[in-house]
């Protein structure tokens, strides 16, 4: 297998959450919350033309969580699916993603709206969401799709996943 | 700022790419190439439930590219645009995003349509596609809403992010 992979966090995301208790799920349920990012100032030429962008796709590390799961119960379910059927942060790889949408861009800060993820959590990388590649209006979305979309956008996110109380397993070597 | 964030590869991508030129430069333009994920056998278990969802995502380690750059002129126009405002795999962490199509999981192989990644690419994260969480049919496209969508299911990847023949900034440390 491949050996490790690398990256440095090209800014931080500031966020009104310093807990996952509370915290909105998806960018859905923070349709009100605002974000930051704090570019690193040697990336500030990378934000070129960025503010054509109505929305985009953050990715970033999700720094409080401590080993993975394999199988979850999700906020949005009370049954067990495996952790690649779900979008819970206890996954081999840490990582998240949310589609937010850009308020402006100021030096090296970009304001968004639609926030779901910690104070402090370090971005890996931004990209511009476009509509005619992102879009997928006739996704089948298995176990979620008997969920009510009302229902959803209420979910505030609790404890389960607080790896501090309930720790993963740790793969990393 | 933050230390390095580690990640361990979930599984390798086959696809019928060796080489950068002529790959399709997004699913859209890759609709009848296929694809097959090698999971690691361990983390077989967090495929459970997948075969419910029509969509994944898959967040990947783009491995041949070495260092970055801030501004590029994209596949897709002649003007040069800050590297987040494209999806140019010349960025500062080189992480790649394709929402593909599921076709069957069989055992640790995830087959899929849409395959637009080189061969061997070291695969970080699956996540399902959520209908109600991932589209944004409204979405306003900067500079790419100029294009034409015909012309851009058309073009294919040349060789003006091949870092070994044209070598971009290195961030790491």
């Amino acid at each position: 297998m491949e050996t490790t992979i690398r990256y440095q966090p090209i800014g931080i995301i500031r966020t009104p959450f310093e807990n996952i208790g509370g915290m909105p799920i998806q960018p859905h349920g923070a349709a009100t919350t605002e974000g930051v990012i704090e570019l690193e100032p040697d990336l500030l030429p990378g934000l070129k033309d960025i503010e054509g962008f109505s929305h985009l796709i953050l990715i970033y590390h999700l720094h409080k969580v401590k080993g993975h799961k394999l199988y979850v119960v999700p906020f949005m379910d009370d049954k067990p699916h495996g952790i690649f059927a779900t979008r819970a942060p206890v996954r081999p790889n840490p990582i998240g993603m949310s589609i937010v949408k850009l308020k402006s861009v100021e030096g090296n800060l970009v304001r968004f709206v639609g926030a779901d993820m910690l104070d402090g959590t370090p971005l890996i990388d931004i990209k511009p969401f476009f509509n005619q590649f992102d879009n997928r209006p006739d996704a089948v979305s298995g176990w979620l799709d008997e969920k009510k979309n009302q229902e959803i956008l209420k979910i505030k996110s609790d404890n389960r996943f607080d790896t501090n109380k309930n720790p993963g397993i740790n793969r990393c070597k």
